[in-house]
């Protein structure tokens, strides 16, 4: 696992124990798991487009070191552009506020994979569906079991990428602030705000039918 | 304002209503106040790479638009070759799941701003420190001017850009999903989990000296 320089705070450095690279890729997956948004990075002509985009994770796919799958319609130039590309995949989630006693020392706690790589156009049906399979259970644990298959139109209108999970590193940072010691004998306060994602009641349309689905409801319940 | 393709939920075309590029500068404003962490994307050797930061705004800045401020340790090299290069500042918050009655029809409600352009290496002294203030501000509103100012040293040691937002766009998706009628008539059910960001209380450090400050109890406050 390579260690990208990942620097959120970037004034804060990973020499310290609270902003630290992980050099461990089971932590790395579970991240991979627990977040939502990826952010992918491709180069268009010569100029760097960011675009952020839901994923689904194969972590014995057929990609060295396991395989993080896109999607997006095939009428999105900037996604086929992307397709056998120089990528770089960034996925985060912000776990708070650090209120340092100084400017300098203000940061956030975060946790981010960069996942850098070229990605691969799948074209295998069977693995299309997969991943297209994949990135629904990702939102929803269980859910494509229970939808209907894929129509030849829908899987026409869809390009699908795979990301090889090989070259990725995780960056975490915990904590308070890492303050001067004269402004901790200043007096000065500091400390930290925690954030986190919650989800309010699932709602259903108003053409919704039924009760609502397990799966929704536990995913729901996840996020309290 | 230009539109720059965005496609967090990338099926999902940008003509139907729920999901759609806002051509307002007023709502892009207010969603860049609002969110608090911006991708930044850069080449590096012809390789995109892609990094959370923290981020400050002055709509009346000196730059085109006005200007986004980004900032990083001088030894992040990575942000150094950020500086006067062509970039992209990708913002995006996600505001929800959107439970389809396809696979296809999942997709994520979310607010993402898309900012592209040649950076500038912010030098001028005043500027500088004016960048870091309102980066600081941007995470807890009005703290800067409880802090002491930054030090020659702390100055030294951080890199700073700015990034004009004359090229941006916005794009914003709400609501639940853009069913297939076939599949709301065979009774499925759909509809969406909103998400959104809280805080918990601030968490003081061991040895925080007196009363949570006002501003940090009013940020904490904002994200309940």
């Amino acid at each position: 696992m390579t260690t990208a320089p990942l620097s959120p705070t970037p004034r804060t450095t990973a020499t310290r124990l609270r902003d630290r690279m992980v050099d461990d890729r089971a932590e790395l997956h579970r991240f991979l798991r627990d977040a939502l948004v990826a952010h992918l990075g491709v180069v268009v002509n010569g100029h760097p487009l960011v675009l952020p985009t839901a994923f689904g994770l194969d972590l014995d796919g057929p990609d060295d070191g396991g395989s993080l799958y896109l999607h997006a319609s095939v009428a999105a130039g900037w996604f086929g552009s992307a397709g056998g590309a120089a990528v770089c995949v960034t996925v985060t989630e912000l776990d708070g506020l650090v209120v340092g006693r100084s400017g300098f020392h203000h940061s956030m706690n975060y946790r981010s994979a960069v996942v850098l790589g070229t990605s691969r156009t799948v074209r295998d049906p069977a693995e299309r569906e997969r991943a297209l399979d994949l990135i629904v259970d990702h939102m929803i644990p269980g859910r494509s079991t229970t939808l209907r298959a894929a129509t030849r139109k829908e899987l026409a209108a869809t390009a699908v990428l795979a990301v090889p999970l090989a070259e990725a590193s995780l960056k975490v940072r915990v904590g308070g602030p890492d303050d001067e010691p004269e402004d901790i004998r200043a007096g000065v306060w500091g400390g930290h705000i925690p954030l986190r994602r919650v989800a309010a009641a699932p709602v259903p349309d108003e053409d919704a039918a039924g009760q609502l689905p397990v799966d929704v409801r536990r995913r729901a319940a996840s996020l309290r």
